[in-house]
């Protein structure tokens, strides 16, 4: 039914998601094809109030259960109403984070379980799985450098609890690339960007 | 864990809910019971920003599937922050509409399917089912009716559209007691309320 092509970017923090996607979409643009970035929520008005709902502050109470199905449900809504459309205009979509990020941080690292996140997940978007989801891994330490360097600051104590749930985060797209190997394509993203984008261009140039 | 005691009221449009719970918590007050009366999402700030999101009426672009998640996220909150600690506290539990509600109208009624809907609120409410729930069966004749006798106006077009969606709704309902009918008790709805009062003090104190 939806002649486009469905690609998802995953990975932790400071794996260089921004930069590797302005370079596939640059490149595809060249070979003629027309492609729509987005991100969840992607400026859909439903979407983002659902979004602002989970991001307020105030709402320290919030229960993962509960941001889980309001993430699941902001997806939906981004799906229905910006991807599906430019999926059925034969657009490349590239999305920056999709149902893995969830099932990774939230299945994963948090503790709810891959399978349950899953479910409300497959609710959610209904088998409209990426064609093709890039996994640029990165470790925990490699990441941070990068954060860090960008912020101009030095490693401190809330780094390596937070390199300790990195590590965790990997270890859930490890799970989820073993269990779909042929959707998931892991990639070294220590590499430079150019090294990466161009690991990624042939990924991409071999499922067209 | 839990001491307390968690009963649902479920049933159509006009089934008479609210006389209802008023009746059982006076007479369960009256036997000594602690009784907290309550219905999504309750007071409780984020279920209530989530409702904000399902109601505003300038989201007409809403999935079917983004206002389930929705609805199960605000069960969830309102779970968590409310029913729980009360049944932690010993108290008896009387909430207006629960899971049913959402698998009668969203699941069946609407065509989204029990199962499917079923999936994502077992995620959101992890087992913490209602001790007991009274389904109050009224047909869409008899709902409406009372409706209109309140409301002083005469059965139109739009009634008749309804009354179907009512039908529906009562068969969904039925469909959810044939499949576990140790917890969902009918009870006829078109009697006086003092004849269902009395129906429905009759099952609970059984249960006690």
């Amino acid at each position: 039914m939806e002649k486009g092509w469905f690609l998802t970017i995953e990975g932790g923090e400071g794996a260089g998601k921004t930069t590797l996607i302005e370079g596939v979409a640059q490149a595809l643009r060249a070979q003629g094809r027309s492609v729509m970035m987005t991100r969840e929520p992607g400026g859909i008005p439903i979407a983002e109030q659902i979004r602002n709902v989970i991001l307020d502050k105030t709402n320290t109470a919030m229960d993962a259960r509960t941001e889980a199905l309001l993430y699941a449900a902001a997806r939906r809504q981004h799906l229905v109403e910006k991807v599906h459309p430019a999926l059925a205009r034969g657009e490349v979509v590239i999305c920056d984070r999709f149902v893995d990020s969830s099932l990774a941080y939230q299945g994963y690292a948090r503790g709810l379980g891959i399978e349950e996140v899953w479910s409300i997940n497959q609710f959610a978007i209904e088998g409209s799985m990426p064609n093709l989801t890039i996994w640029m891994d990165i470790s925990a330490e490699a990441g941070l450098a990068r954060i860090n360097s960008t912020a101009g600051r030095e490693i401190n104590r809330l780094d390596l609890e937070s390199m300790a749930f990195h590590e965790k985060v990997r270890e859930g797209y490890r799970r989820l690339m073993a269990a779909d190997p042929n959707r998931i394509v892991r990639v070294d993203a220590e590499q430079t960007p150019e090294n990466v984008l161009k690991d990624v261009l042939a990924i991409i140039n071999k499922r067209f």
